[in-house]
């Protein structure tokens, strides 16, 4: 076969009026291949036969006369079983070509920027000293269910298993790490600080063009009371800015406690019960209407009061301000100025600032939280964390302080982007192998295998080709080198090998060849 | 703080009665962690508190008058919410510690060792010229409805999505490729080789201590119809096993073709509707009774002269006679026999045997099958793989041939485990940093960023603590320095550096510390 066969495709732009949002969703899509020289099947051939594909249809099983009598199939939908009689109709079937919707595929180009990004967050949670751990993407339901108004539980993937159970796709890591501490028990001694990499999940209608699934780079201190656990983390996440390009113009920490909020709340008699509700509706300030936040908290129990001066103080971007209100006595104001102050040693001051609106939308803080935020207000929060000293013992656990953070792979994409700061990684295959005759196949395989012993990477042409096909190849995978095995150099045990950025080409004996 | 809290846990062992396999899906654990000096609620304690996980119960929602009313629970269980007043009764729960029935956590210990092998999987793709990608774990159940009666297929973990769509958690990683190489069409050029490695899923009764996940290593050749395609793939597997210490004695690969049971069944006018059928009954013998078998066949519209004719060959361990039985003129042959020649020049012979009872279990394949098997015969298929030149058209793409395998993470873990060649895979932090005085946590802090900046892996202690306790810390994460930060010395720039195999310490200046 001289040429790669031509291949008759359905054009994935056709299917956007029944996916309009699939290529925002993309994040990673960094060199988006035209869709040059195709064979197109019409947009209307494209939705007949996406009648069959599960977007657009639920019909149940078809009553069919050719099934299996061992088989198992569940309700749900059977494909066609009057295919063209070459193909057998047990699984012939048009497929839709894009993943579920609100999902990802990583073809090479965009898997080779993951991996960099992945090996910058497992670079710098090793500086740290952190250790990497991984929990199941499918946890128990249970696990999540936390009734304080949080987005993240509105948004939980969740379904019930073939043996009645409820379980979700896990909405963040969290929850795992904590359960998975409380299992080790003293087996693992404290601190344990441990990062993890992991697919979460959600589940919203795709209004806003933002997918199902992210992956979530965490790092998390358990058994460290003081903030020192904090401004480690923070430290860990400015390393990793550094080392990306990105720095304290593009990025800025907003740093505030929820014990702001508890110490003003704790005037005016607010039950313990509303504290973590109140939180996550302060969270939506600057999303919902300021009318809508006050009838919120009043459904919580706050006075009209508590909620004026709850308002009040979270306006403040001044530690003295706050001190000021609060008095120099309480924890809140002691804790951010030790932070502040540690911030100063770990040489990062001018990365962060107080403000304390930011609350983060999960219930179980319960100290210091921070966020890292676009210091351009185009982009979503890039990251964020803080102190949950009694998530472990709402868990049936023991009373374990706790600091941690999430950090998405979309915001920082995006943002790469914007900056220009978006690596170039290309794939590099140093060798390619080349037999100039059909027979000597073989002796390809034997060069490549000589080769790779060596820690070389090779691409071997697994067929005949043309001497141009094999260049055009070799620049695709950006080779170093093209070993070509031909009949007369064989037989004398050497082969040509080629420098392809000089042209310099000289007889080798294979034995000599590193 | 001068120690570690006490930490009062549920012993997972008292779960045994509950979820009595769970120590044997744990296929990663290598150290066992024992459980010394817990405090541990009792066995009777523990099942009271379960009474509430949803392993144990299926209640409905609960009518709940304290619930918010912006809240959208969805229909399973609630948690209760008469918890003690010191704990918001939002999110106080007693949690089942272990991960979902069938998955597993990954701690420390038991991620490195994962890292090892996928870092081996990865290098090797790489030494092949192999490219990674990734599509994702939830993908259209229609991906995977094919009729042939395949276990794949019977295990599927399908559920119907909140849209009401059906997705299934994917039980494997070839479709999601073919579907991936439809969509980028002639963007990608030809042949591709593309590798993977990714988490699978199934959901079948936990009767054999088998899990419901585990994560797939596949390499795949799209565009290749030379069985160099199979040549090559079996290559890498070989080098893959030579990497980490498994030899010929340990390990070999099965080789046949589904061509001969094609050319067979042409003999006796066998629709070509049964071929898939009769590939995926004939992959069960030896687990089912023969007898069986036969049954199954006849089912499928198999005479009983075609059956005998077909286990006589299946039979076969030998090319020559199957030669004999088929001519040479047939594919099945040729192939096989080009097959064999390549493995000589790839230097792979004596790890290959021609075996006619390989089918693989894959309704897919249409060639080469080959699996890899231990040679005590204690294990079930390590890998396997083989052609399969009709997927992508009965997708709805162009006829592209296509060939590939898949290669688990548990098999080849007890392989190791049984012949000891797990690598031992410690955790190594070069530096541990640690103040004298808890107004020096500021400046550790300093020399930790400084060494950090050096690319030192450093873990910074973040309390004040006793030297034993910090030598003790050093000891686990096997630190080769100890760097002390005390006031007198730090007065004048300097740190104490120990280094801990000698014992050897000195005062350095900050600025010359590497």
């Amino acid at each position: 076969m001289a040429a790669a066969p031509s291949l008759l495709i359905l054009h994935p732009r056709l299917t956007t009026t029944l996916r309009p949002l699939s290529l925002i969703y993309h994040q990673f899509t960094v060199h988006p291949s035209p869709p040059t020289r195709l064979l197109v099947l019409s947009a209307r051939s494209r939705h007949h036969s996406s009648s069959t594909s599960p977007f657009a249809s639920t019909t149940p099983l078809n009553s069919n006369s050719n099934s299996n009598a061992t088989e198992t199939v569940r309700a749900g939908r059977s494909n066609s079983v009057s295919s063209p009689p070459l193909q057998p109709p047990e699984y012939a079937q048009k497929i839709d070509v894009n993943p579920p919707k609100g999902t990802r595929d990583f073809p090479p180009e965009e898997m080779r920027l993951r991996n960099w990004l992945f090996h910058n967050f497992r670079e710098v949670s090793e500086l740290f000293g952190f250790e990497e751990v991984d929990y199941p993407v499918l946890e128990s339901e249970a696990l999540y269910i936390r009734k304080a108004g949080e987005e993240i539980r509105d948004q939980l993937y969740c379904f019930e298993d073939k043996g009645n159970r409820r379980v979700a796709l896990r909405p963040e890591l969290t929850p795992s790490l904590a359960r998975l501490v409380i299992q080790k028990g003293k087996s693992v001694p404290l601190p344990i600080k441990w990062f993890a990499i992991g697919q979460c999940w959600r589940y919203e209608r795709m209004t806003r063009g933002r997918r199902r699934e992210h992956y979530q780079w965490n790092m998390d201190i358990i058994g460290v009371p003081d903030v020192t656990g904090e401004a480690e983390l923070i430290s860990s996440i400015v390393t990793f800015f550094k080392r990306i390009g990105i720095t304290a113009k593009d990025v800025g920490f907003k740093i505030s406690s929820r014990k702001v909020l508890q110490e003003v709340l704790s005037l005016y008699s607010v039950p313990e019960t509303s504290f973590a509700k109140a939180c996550i509706i302060i969270d939506k300030m600057g999303k919902i209407p300021m009318e809508e936040i006050k009838k919120e908290l009043k459904l919580v129990d706050l006075s009209n009061d508590a909620i004026e001066d709850l308002l009040q103080v979270l306006s403040m971007k001044s530690l003295t301000e706050l001190e000021e209100k609060l008095g120099g006595s309480g924890e809140a104001v002691r804790e951010l100025k030790n932070l502040f102050s540690l911030a100063e040693t770990f040489g990062y001051s001018e990365w962060i600032q107080f403000d304390a609106s930011v609350v983060r939308g999960l219930a179980y803080y319960t100290g210091i939280v921070f966020e890292g935020f676009d210091r351009e207000g185009k982009l979503r929060a890039i990251c964020g964390g803080g102190r949950y000293d009694r998530l472990l013992s709402t868990f049936g656990g023991d009373d374990i302080p706790a600091c941690g953070f999430g950090f998405g792979d979309a915001v920082i994409i995006e943002l790469l982007k914007e900056r220009q700061l978006l690596p170039e990684v290309p794939l590099e295959v140093e060798n390619i192998v080349c037999s100039l005759d059909p027979d000597l196949q073989g002796a390809a395989a034997t060069v490549a295998t000589h080769l790779r012993g060596k820690g070389q990477r090779v691409d071997l042409v697994l067929e005949n080709k043309p001497l141009k096909w094999v260049f055009k190849r070799a620049a695709r995978i950006n080779a170093r080198r093209l070993i070509l095995v031909g009949r007369s150099e064989w037989e004398k045990g050497m082969v040509s090998v080629k420098i392809l950025s000089t042209g310099e080409q000289n007889e080798v004996n294979l034995d000599d060849l590193q």
